[in-house]
């Protein structure tokens, strides 16, 4: 799963390292305190806990995140300043108003950032790269939160489109962020853009497209 | 740290430990969703850090007891109901308005609670009283929450007074929680009655009392 990078590959930026494991860290922190709301809205006590234990795991990742941070010299809370904003403001924009609408959120926001932290751990050499994998998220959350969504599909075919609608938000939420991320900051941006060598920043963007549309079509979603 | 209960000891009625569990597990996912956003109330995202990383640690423990309670062929959900409106009135009744009520607030609430489920322990054979013992909170957070109260009040002593009055809040508000669930519990009433040999009831409620004491003057508080 970890490949390391082509041997002409430029070397990596620190500062850029310390960027993308900043951006990395304070995502994991607004998504536990987000998933641990959102929580609230599950139809029982089963789910409920199902979804805070997804809130809790991304304080374990955060920790890690965290410790490299250190572990380079940077200040934790300074490497995740520039993010907050960003961030704040996609969480702010897409707050659930249902139970499956928190779902779809965590299915959709966190296949599409594994995918995105998976293609950058590939341009990272060790431990980063290894580090940024390992904290991707538990496939058996995943599941569940696909589960749930075709179930609940299956029962009233009108939530497909409900949703189609809502995970189109989401994107486009997250994109307008992402845009936001990329013109502020500038070694992270150029980290990708040397990564990306097959085929480009526009090869990464069609591969993570292609998987967010199998994603949306597994659960029987319109992209 | 385990003891096991005494020969002469009643059986353990199976209802009883099916409610401290359901009771324990509720408790737990509470604790989970309001520490999670008493984080927010943190001066800084270290702080945060930390105080989500306690919530988090509430799930972890929840899980287990949750697991304990299908074993035990109890309904987890069905056995942590009757503790719902209890423990959410006094959740409700004490939301902390700043980072130090936060604090104060899971410091004398885990150590109060840390104790009864300690003394009830020892009430319980193996494994559910090994079980119990196993989730109580880790000292690094008390210790993190004792060494920030302290550093508050030594930096601005009027604070001690407000604190003081806001935990007497916090054990007046639990002490009339704990007072429905006994009256609405039998059999855990008994459990608790029964298993508090060595001087009753009186002899559990001074011992919880006195150790409240200590650890209020610990940080610098008045009971």
């Amino acid at each position: 799963m970890f490949t390391t990078p082509a041997e002409n590959s430029p070397p990596t930026d620190p500062a850029a390292v310390v960027d993308l494991l900043g951006m990395l860290a304070y995502g994991q922190l607004l998504a536990f305190d987000r998933l641990a709301a959102d929580a609230r809205l599950a139809p029982d006590l089963r789910r409920r806990a199902l979804l805070s234990e997804m809130a809790a795991a991304e304080i374990g990742s955060y920790r890690r995140v965290v410790h490299r941070l250190a572990e380079l010299g940077a200040d934790p809370s300074a490497a995740m300043a520039p993010f907050a904003g960003p961030l704040e403001e996609y969480h702010d924009s897409t707050e659930p108003r249902d139970w499956l609408e928190a779902l779809t959120k965590a299915y959709v926001g966190d296949g599409l950032a594994d995918d995105f932290f998976r293609e950058v751990a590939g341009f990272l050499g060790p431990p980063d790269g290894e580090l940024v994998l390992r904290v991707l998220h538990d496939s058996d959350y995943d599941r569940f939160a696909r589960d749930e969504i075709r179930a609940a599909i299956e029962a009233d075919p009108k939530v497909a489109n409900r949703l189609s609608m809502w995970a189109r938000r989401l994107v486009g939420e997250g994109l307008s962020q992402a845009q936001r991320v990329a013109s502020e900051r500038p070694p992270l941006t150029a980290l990708l853009l040397a990564g990306a060598d097959s085929g480009g920043i526009q090869g990464l963007f069609r591969r993570l497209t292609t998987a967010h549309t199998a994603r949306m079509a597994a659960v029987g979603l319109n992209n």
